[in-house]
């Protein structure tokens, strides 16, 4: 065993701190209260600049322009990057535009990865991701009630979306829809390619989420799919993989996720100590000398570290043994991560009082919008269910208890 | 001991719960996403209603014209308004103009109640109460830098607040300020009242609170006091009291507050049960019939009759024996009844999945907005160390170990 | 409303927590470490000294030489008592015999009160309730392997129990077996009285719990009943009745467990405050200074305020309103009370450090004994689903989503 | 970063797993109901076969007769042995004599090690570590009372111990006691090495501890040292360097504890899943089938992961860049790994209903046994209030808020 991170990335980890600081804490308060439009410009600077340090996009391979980090290196710069909620679109890693690059990367044609990969990976573009139904539960993938039928040399969708993130503004959508309503459940759907413009392809709304209806890549999406007519070439990996693909885009999407939770968590451990050590409670007193606020920095530190382990440790067991013999690993790390943040977050804003509930800081859009954490890529519940199961499984096979 | 409710307050609650069914919950959606003066002309329609119904301001005294319930009753009254965000509103007995009676009724001049106080509580004005401070932990009041210095026959307020709620639209504030800087700590600051178009009373902002600017009733706000000068004549109680006061409305605010608690969790309750009722999870699974949501609820409905019981008996208490023999009491239902809110709105958005963060139902609403619920009013640390100190000086006392 | 205690109740409080404080917890070393037999004749002068202030069997009827106090009364009796581990059974109303008596009063022939009832409730005997068997899950109580089979007048009974607690030195046990096994699950078994010298009544062993084997009447006993033969007399109620009866017995004997439960959480929050202001851990610092103690303090108050109050309410509203409608209470109280127990008694051992898991204090003895509180009388989690059902059904029958 | 066990520990463990479940498992039952003394002759047997296993003391040097494991290989070993609680008696590695043979290798004089390491190393005699007072809170060792007085060449000690564990039977002690009164209170300490047959060496009792007195290995001693005297030879490590040598003892201590608390786990957690599996609770539906357990077993599992990945980065910390540098780490992982073994007992004990808090199975010894995990080498509150103010004062270093 040997807990070392190299001396490369360690670099490449210190020159993101120092980025984060001095370029993108100061842009906070922009982010919190401006709408997106009015940010991308100075944002647009800011990418020039990674691009400048041959840091953009970390996540992806060399040859598509990328950094190419494995996934425990790419996801230690993700923990980095989180410290900011500006970091990783300012990296250009940011989802769902990397989970997407990661599909057209291994399943794009020709004419797509020109079309479609070439822009979204040089950051000119943005996509979205359409796959969640709101008469469906998330928990459950295979029910879909959207159907993508054939007509002539095209696809003709018809279906309701919902959480389609970064919906607003993107240029294309991969969009998920039953093509073989005969087949077993798990290879109904296929993953097709719908430009935006598209007729048919109505963005009814941002949902307005925890009070925040956002705009551009900070938005979610309902989407209607009215008779809306693509190319047959625009489906995207065989038909009826949908699912198939998008289970190859979990795995590491928790990682990323995960880490970036780390990272936020990171973020309002700091804040949490600066709070205590400069708010006087009464004269002579700061906050930092109490014990009730130092166990909960202490309980943080121990949970944030036992999260971060354990997500590089998945991480690392995805690239040595694959996602498929990681996959209890995955749902362990979701669930248990998504809870550390909550509980940091919540102490975080606790400590620092009314200005905590505030949007003076960031901390009150983390607690309200990372709520979320616990929701999305399957709720909690149902990774526990489902990591409970295959150690039963495993217990009985192994005392002939089946 | 009879834990009967009266008949007379089982009639009211009756109307209430009808009332609210039929009345408030419709415009629902309105107050989640308009801006509060276009909703005021609705209100002040069902405002109408609930006067002929004779059930206006349940809580102040019939000489005022209201219903004249005790602190128990009137708590139940509460919680049943508390199912809907604008119950307490259309009732005529919101915070935090409810405060502001009380004093005005106990304190006022004839020349006050006239101008300030028979508007108020016939619901023509609103008003607000100006008295943490950014700069000064709100746990420790009598830290405070804003002061009123007497120049010919007026105060002038110089001073620095936030959180003054519903300033937005109030016709004036009662303004915590000291007057007395040499006078023992808890002697120092003096109540006034301050019309809002006098100069120098300026509101910087509605501060966004979890995402929420706000507006009218709804909203907090930010006020600079510029030497803002007012007659003499404004002093509202003794000179030097401020705090005296501010604590005798305290008490039965809590009250208020904890009961109100206990109505959202009634709903958050109801919520999830509709939600685990009617979502199918799997062909013919619906999520009520899942032990993990079924925990939910029965760990939901354990703690939520537990705080109600809690808090109707501290009301009894305070009526009974008076405010300061129900200090304990005080402190330990805000803190206990604010966690059980926290955690049955956490389990209703869970149960929730994807529609709980979202702002289509009220859940989101609550989770964000009631987190201050642990905050304001002295943080939950702050009563738990004053709780413990006062058991174990009891304790000292009893067993001669002081 | 009204949460007054009745002076002559608040009178009997009295006198039971002076006789808790100079008779029994002078005793506490010696039930700790010495077994039951070397007890008995000190706990018999008391007992004396108990009926001598005519508070012998404060629950059981007058004109059975008791008390005769209602349901709240009692519970208020046990939260006294239960500050020694042997208030109950110095006072005459410990459990099981205190569930018996309930049972003879109402379903004994005069003959079986004659026998048995009358030096029961004088505490010349003992007794003990022989239901649990350890091949079934004690959550499903329908589910029953022991039988008695008519023979002759007799009933022969055959089956395997355990936990019958007491059994060591009682001189009957109350049996359920199953009698008819035809008939619908709920009306198979019967109770029958089976005195403990009966051929085949074989106790194997009394279990050690968590350490603890015990004796007399702290202990729990393994049972064979192995063609065990007792006259159809014996018959104890309806045939086919025993799950009925054992319902009615189950109701009044929460609320004892959960006021004991209470009063356990008294006795150790007193301990906690004893030792907090006496252990100096630092020159001039005792445990009583630190935030960490004060909150473990506080939120032990807390909840056992809430815990109690559930409790009384459920009590008062069986005696109101009978068992039947009280179901739902009874199910919260016992998970929510065994709980509060389980969190006030680990922070009370973690205060006393290395004094708390020995067996000097009573804590470790609770810490471990009472620990079944969450197992015995239906698992906690059983409650809790049978909890979320009733209201889930309720629910659904008023919206109309049955 | 590698995860990677090297394969010659991966072979290690399998022979342990495989010895564990063969020969140790059997003994279980004895271990809980017999005394030391007659498991003695059997476990002397299985010893033997370890040792010609060539496992013996695998955390020993090769040189004194042990493995010679490096840390993180010996944490793996003790997970691997604390399935049984024999395990690390019968393999040579057992606690206080592993931590012993730590001190008397690096600071014993030849004819010390002659004497007292080399039979200690063998298994053939046992030895304890008397440091905690019962009149002095073991959270700040360097109050205490016991004296070593230097008198002729010996030192005469007095003093009052507890919690020695295995004095009863033990061939020596090492004893703390204050050589240097005047010295700086870190340097006021020794240790000596007592022999249990010195006069004045009183083994007062055993003390019962959640209800177990224990004997020989498995016990906790009160000593009372009375004018006992042994020669100066005796001390052992320079005078006044007591706490510093008992520091250097604790961190790896904390490993191998950590390490056994996770090995407890995975056996609680095995156990949970047989009793799940084959416990029915109604006809054709096992425990395993439902959700609540389900969580029970994700939830444990999630937690005994992050636990031992954090417990195995500071075992390797420790080993590359030393324990001072490690100590934030052991702080960290001594109240969290405490925490998660607590929290999973607790769950397969109530997973086994009855069963669970009966001796019949190991789960209730270590539920009651384990509690003193949160409390021994420094209770969990100390190191959260130690960890924290690192964490703050780095922070205040670093930006400039010291």
């Amino acid at each position: 065993m040997d807990f070392q991170i190299s001396e490369d990335t360690q670099t490449i980890l210190e020159l993101i701190n120092e980025f984060v600081d001095k370029e993108l804490l100061p842009l906070e308060q922009d982010f919190l209260h401006r709408p997106w439009d009015e940010l991308m410009p100075t944002l647009a600077a800011k990418r020039e600049m990674v691009k400048q340090m041959e840091l953009w996009a970390p996540l992806h391979p060399k040859e598509y322009g990328g950094v190419g980090l494995g996934l425990v290196d790419y996801g230690l710069v993700c923990e980095a990057l989180a410290r900011s909620p500006l970091g990783v679109f300012v990296f250009g890693c940011q989802a769902p535009d990397a989970g997407n690059i990661e599909i057209l990367i291994k399943y794009g044609t020709p004419e797509q990865k020109e079309k479609y990969l070439k822009p979204l990976i040089a950051g000119d573009i943005r996509s979205c991701f359409s796959m969640t139904e709101p008469e469906q539960p998330g928990s459950n993938p295979v029910l879909m009630d959207t159907t993508a039928v054939k007509e002539g040399g095209d696809y003709v969708i018809n279906g309701h979306k919902w959480f389609t993130s970064s919906a607003d503004g993107a240029s294309f959508a991969i969009v998920m829809a039953v093509t073989n309503p005969e087949a077993p459940r798990h290879l109904r759907a296929s993953m097709i390619i719908v430009p935006t413009d598209t007729p048919g392809f109505n963005l009814v709304r941002n949902i307005p989420v925890m009070g925040h209806v956002g705009s551009g890549w900070h938005s979610h999406g309902e989407i209607l799919y009215q008779s809306c007519r693509v190319p047959q070439a625009n489906l995207l990996g065989p038909e009826g993989h949908g699912f198939v693909i998008a289970q190859e885009r979990l795995g590491p999407g928790r990682i990323h996720h995960c880490m970036r939770w780390i990272g936020i968590c990171n973020r309002a451990l700091e804040m949490m100590c600066h709070q205590a050590l400069t708010r006087e409670i009464s004269p002579g007193q700061r906050l930092a000398d109490k014990q009730i606020i130092q166990a909960w920095i202490a309980e943080s530190a121990a949970e944030m570290r036992a999260a971060r382990l354990m997500v590089l440790n998945c991480a690392w067991r995805i690239e040595h043994y694959g996602q498929k013999e990681a996959r209890q690993d995955i749902s362990l790390i979701k669930f248990y991560t998504a809870g550390v943040m909550q509980r940091v977050l919540d102490r975080a804003v606790q400590a620092h009082g009314g200005l905590g509930v505030t949007d003076d800081t960031v901390l009150a859009s983390w607690y309200r919008g990372e709520r979320s954490a616990r929701i999305y890529d399957g709720v909690d519940e149902v990774h526990k269910v489902s990591v409970a199961r295959r150690i039963l499984k495993q217990y009985a096979a192994e005392h002939g208890l089946a």
